[in-house]
């Protein structure tokens, strides 16, 4: 197999052994399991005939990017060859307010060529300077942006997909039993994005940042509440708890935000007039819960604030040597509650717990520190984001917002989907891939005659333990 | 069957004979074809024990709302039962920014309900005084407010479906494989919308309208370009041609419009500051254009002007006693190209054309005048159509916009949609419903093996004539 692998792509773009072992699990610390060979292809060409030597001979394949996925959908856990497509990167076209790029360009390396150009691509996750624009939409990724940009899926415009048959398909631009919303998020399961046509939108011509401390998260939490009913879609609305403030103020993204219960911070763009008047109604949301509100007394302080936003991950290594990140949406009302379920869950388990998230869409990002060369604490804080992912489901949300399901939380699709809902999936899953070659055991719970073999403990806690 | 079927229904909801002459065909004029039997279900659980019954008994079936489709998506070519959802008609409930209705709910009756409440309901198509809520989303309806509020498939929360085997699936809230985008569109061939749950947006605290008129057509298409060069999203942007002015203007919709080549009708709408600002640069849009602008006086005269639009299709009869509409969707850009070419194809066949249409999204409505009662007049104005939707596609645009395939553009999809696309769509459409009984023979041209029956000439050169 390797030597055909390697006439397809060229002997040293073919990878296994010790070397291997950088792809042996994404960002999803849990679990690492080796594939037996990786593929970097360095064409679509390439690809197509990647994809149809593996289908003819039967062989189950995994397709990745930067290998991100916080939820573990690249990991190989099946023996799959791994395709990694950070090869195919280039930038094809960039029309007016659209620009066609390959699936392994990283998503910061949109915006960099835009430049000073007057437009921008919006779809901004934390992981946006390695992230692949592939991987974005097999995730279907959020970001800071999304409550006024909306997620991957709505910046996308056409895809080149290929089908596990070989037929590459131009989707999304039609009208007409379009399969874009079930490939976009679908995590790799159902068929190769080869390229996408992405929507640019025009720079806001101003900016303003705000930050607004709380004493009280429920003060916090009712004043998201209040901005959106006040009229106001902030380009970002992100949240950040007592225990995020505490780590990103100890590391090297010390921000000097005040110490509070819970901070906001806030940006409104648009025309100056239309932000003029959505400061107005912000301020008065935050006050009206009593708030405190910051303004940045230069460009440095702000830039100063949003770095420390994106040090609230890297930051919690203050706390613990890994962490797990849940990402269930919830409608914003039930946030205080999800917050202080999250505290109760840390004094449970004995697990620091931290909270940073994009509170303008709902989407919670607790983050539960543990020990990854513990076997049996990593099970522990697996069952303490159960917990949490149990009580997201129960108060209306989804288990998942924005990292997908992949290995980590394929359980609780039996929680949120009836069995006619997860047939429905089997059955469009094998419309796309009929010998269940494309990433199997991963987002959909296996049917009962689909077998999947488990590597250890862990990997057997995942996929088969109680819920 | 019929006593069957009125066994599940009652008696008086199942018709046959004369009075189902009705139900013959929806708002597309060419084709008239009576269905064997036409049953008017009350409950879900009526439709639910009607599809069982026509699934196991192998019987072919349409579903309908009000029968506004102009693009015969609901002509029962094929001796389908004809199921009329128009009494599922309930409002289930209305949260917050939510609302859910059976699928039988006039569009009209949601914003009649919200009356005075700061919310609406944005997709408006030209119908919407009898449309059903079903139809439109079986056909992703768009209207006057697409360009900011976006089309039907924009404001679906949630759907409750039932699929073909009986199983009654939830599709839209979640995040995988969602069939949403499949279903949205589908014309009813995929299976029956129960219920829906749609998107309300915060009423607009201001809207503005500006009337502006041009000389040349060319201009007005400019004009409509740097509208959004501006960086202006307007809520409506309709374009009115000389012929439809005449049209309106010598008929009950009367609206006092400035004699012109061409108008643009705009409204412009969010917070006081911001319409302001926004009036300011389309102002300067239409003058940079060539453009004069006009501001209606008062609300009597703002009220005229909008129902004259709305008139444009009704006025038509000013022409001709009927009319194909076309909807083909194109980059802004060409829309002085296609205009012009409506106007020498009216000249090359001998029928009147008007034009007035969404400008703000690209979507054009040309009306091609005929005479239904005359097969070789019906059959002109079929091919003048052809020859328009075709220059549609080659400047790079798609088939239908809002109106759908249906029966009407079904040859079309053939020559916008690769062999290997169709076959995507024929095993999609297998998925949902494997024994081909839901609205066979409509918007996928049949595969091979596939039987369709035809009725008539007209109905023959629609599904299989030369294109």
């Amino acid at each position: 197999m390797i030597s055909k692998l390697a006439e397809i792509v060229g002997e040293e773009w073919v990878i296994s052994g010790d070397e291997a072992k950088l792809y042996s699990y994404p960002a999803f610390i849990p679990l690492k399991i080796e594939p037996p060979v990786v593929v970097l292809p360095g064409s679509e060409e390439e690809v197509i005939s990647l994809v149809n030597f593996l289908n003819e001979n039967n062989i189950k394949y995994i397709v990745r990017g930067s290998g991100t996925s916080l939820s573990g959908a690249t990991t190989p856990t099946q023996g799959e060859v791994v395709i990694s497509l950070t090869r195919l990167n280039r930038i094809y076209s960039l029309d007016n307010f659209e620009i066609t790029v390959g699936p392994g360009l990283a998503n910061f390396l949109i915006n960099k060529t835009l430049g000073n150009s007057n437009l921008f691509y919006a779809p901004d996750p934390s992981s946006y300077v390695v992230s692949s624009i592939g991987g974005n939409i097999s995730h279907d990724s959020g970001g800071m942006h999304t409550p006024k940009y909306g997620t991957t899926f709505d910046s996308i415009i056409r895809l080149k997909v290929l089908l596990s048959n070989g037929h590459v398909e131009e989707i999304g631009s039609s009208n007409f039993f379009d399969p874009t919303s079930i490939f976009v998020g679908a995590e790799g399961t159902l068929g190769v994005i080869l390229r996408a046509t992405l929507r640019l939108f025009p720079k806001p011509e101003v900016s303003k940042t705000i930050l607004a401390s709380f004493n009280s998260i429920d003060d916090a939490g009712k004043a998201v509440v209040s901005v959106y009913k006040a009229g106001v879609t902030p380009a970002a609305m992100e949240f950040l708890d007592k225990n995020s403030i505490i780590a990103i103020e100890n590391t090297q993204y010390k921000a000097n935000y005040p110490m509070a219960e819970a901070i906001l911070l806030i940006e409104l763009d648009g025309y100056s007039v239309n932000v003029e008047e959505e400061e107005v109604r912000v301020v008065s949301a935050i006050r009206n819960n009593n708030g405190e509100v910051f303004i940045p007394k230069d460009e440095e302080e702000k830039n100063r604030w949003w770095w420390g936003r994106k040090g609230a991950f890297p930051s919690f290594a203050y706390y613990s040597p890994a962490y797990l990140t849940l990402d269930a949406n919830v409608p914003r009302s039930t946030l205080p509650t999800m917050l202080r379920f999250t505290y109760e869950i840390s004094k449970k388990y004995g697990l620091p717990v931290a909270n940073s998230f994009h509170a303008g869409d709902g989407t919670l990002h607790p983050l539960i520190g543990f020990d990854p060369k513990n076997a049996d604490e990593t099970i522990k804080a697996i069952k303490a984001a159960e917990e949490i992912t149990k009580l997201a489901i129960k108060v209306g949300g989804v288990p998942s917002g924005e990292h997908g399901i992949g290995i980590e939380k394929i359980k609780f699709m039996k929680l949120y989907y009836s069995e006619d809902d997860l047939t429905l999936m089997r059955r469009l899953k094998a419309t796309f891939d009929p010998k269940r070659l494309l990433n199997p055991c991963k987002l959909i719970p296996p049917a009962k005659n689909e077998i999947c073999n488990t590597v250890n403990r862990i990997h057997t806690y995942l996929l088969e333990g109680d819920i």
